[in-house]
């Protein structure tokens, strides 16, 4: 907690990094504290966010290629050494095991456990991988005067699983996750235009409209994450998510996994301009 | 050997290759029957060309990470099951071990030998990585009316290992090799923005002017490929090149591994306007 010199009034840490206040590595220091538990969206604006998945060796090769054959839901940002908790690249010196606000463990398929710390269950045979996020571009967007719905109803985004396959890679295959923003139809162009720009944050919308061609049922009721309005005049646009890596993990039932819990990512030191081709 | 139908003389299946008469899957035909064993520089223009490395699966997963860290170097199009000779998304079909016009073996990081066909060195345990090529750019680059100098002079292009480290990864390292083009300074600005929209085939240059900034002692002595002249008002313009990851692979001395020949490279049947972003 800090007080606001302005206006006298006390200030959260959560505050303090949507407000762009703090630094990446501040904000991850107060994570790593515990301070600061909740989904990262619009927290460090201008900065990359990093979806994580954390496998055992046996399926690195096979999660890499998954990976290599569909860049736009995983497109990786950094690959650890094996059994290595720091990052070298997008936040060098971060520990991957307590720097993500809410982490969810895997065990032959089934979630044991929503953990904010996960030191304990680290292994000399886990390699990490930060997948890039769409939340990098939601700053883009505002900056381009598009209003970022979740961020406005201060949700989390709403996310979808299709009936895209995804290209399968050894023993990963299973059906594409979107993400889903609500674009008021003289904008669209310049959601398409704007998030073109960074294809190592997903890049452009996957999808622009009825959601049943992608086998969306209900806009309503998402599969992760929070429903919010699609107001008249208004389209939903898809962008391939982050959380794909993670259901084509659950589908293959690895013996070990660890990934962010959904909405908590990592805030990275890259800056999303860097991004940009 | 044909007959061109308005001048009454006879034309080459290399020839034809030139002139987009004949299609990508026709030309690999007559590279397998050993009718076209030259350079595929300037062939099915329009159409991409990939880099080949072949590694033991034992390789294979130090070598994908490597592309993925070096992703300028080493834009991978189409990774292979362990033991498939057969393509099925770049050149659906399109055997690897007779489809290239020559191929380079390497046995403990020594070249054993140079052949139009490696059928007979083919193993179950082999995973082959199509790497996307620089050549692919050059029809664009002429479209633009930049004119690429070793096809007007009906050589190789020429190549330098420059002082850039490639990031590493598990046994992989090495300096980066680069592909270089005369470029009139007028035209210096399109050949970056004509090359942008490209990133899977190299994208764009690496390096623009002086050789000696990135480590290249005499720009007429390349260290692959053939010397051009670089004319006065005339910039050398340099493009991350496919065999950068040949040089890594020679450097490890992996057991086995078989690569393209420089400049005889997999002409697929993917069209360059598919490749862009």
């Amino acid at each position: 907690m800090a007080i606001n010199m302005e206006t006298g009034k006390s200030i959260t840490a959560q505050e303090l990094s949507e407000q762009g206040i703090l630094k990446p590595k501040e904000v991850r220091q107060l994570i790593s504290e515990e301070k600061i538990t909740c989904p990262t969206s619009g927290m460090c604006p201008g900065y990359a966010q990093a979806n994580l998945v954390v496998l055992p060796k046996e399926y690195a090769y096979d999660f890499l290629l998954f990976t290599q054959r569909n860049p736009k839901s995983c497109p990786v940002l950094e690959v650890t050494e094996e059994g290595d908790r720091f990052l070298r690249k997008i936040a060098p010196g971060a520990d991957i095991a307590s720097e993500i606000p809410k982490y969810r463990i895997y065990e032959n398929g089934v979630m044991t456990g929503e953990y904010t710390n996960v030191e304990r269950f680290w292994r000399g045979d886990l390699v990490s991988f930060l997948i890039g996020c769409s939340f990098s571009f939601e700053s883009e967007l505002i900056d381009a005067g598009i209003e970022v719905r979740h961020i406005t109803e201060g949700c989390n985004v709403p996310m979808y699983i299709t009936n895209i396959e995804c290209e399968p890679a050894g023993v990963f295959s299973g059906k594409m996750v979107v993400s889903m923003r609500p674009v008021p139809y003289h904008q669209l162009v310049k959601a398409v235009t704007v998030t073109e720009q960074m294809p190592r944050v997903h890049g452009t919308p996957i999808h622009i409209g009825d959601p049943s061609v992608i086998g969306i049922k209900d806009i309503a009721k998402p599969d992760f994450g929070d429903a919010v309005p699609v107001n008249p005049g208004e389209v939903p646009v898809f962008w391939c998510c982050g959380v794909t890596p993670q259901s084509v993990v659950m589908n293959v039932k690895s013996s070990f996994c660890i990934t962010h819990a959904p909405g908590h990512m990592l805030i990275t030191d890259v800056k999303n301009t860097e991004l940009k081709n």
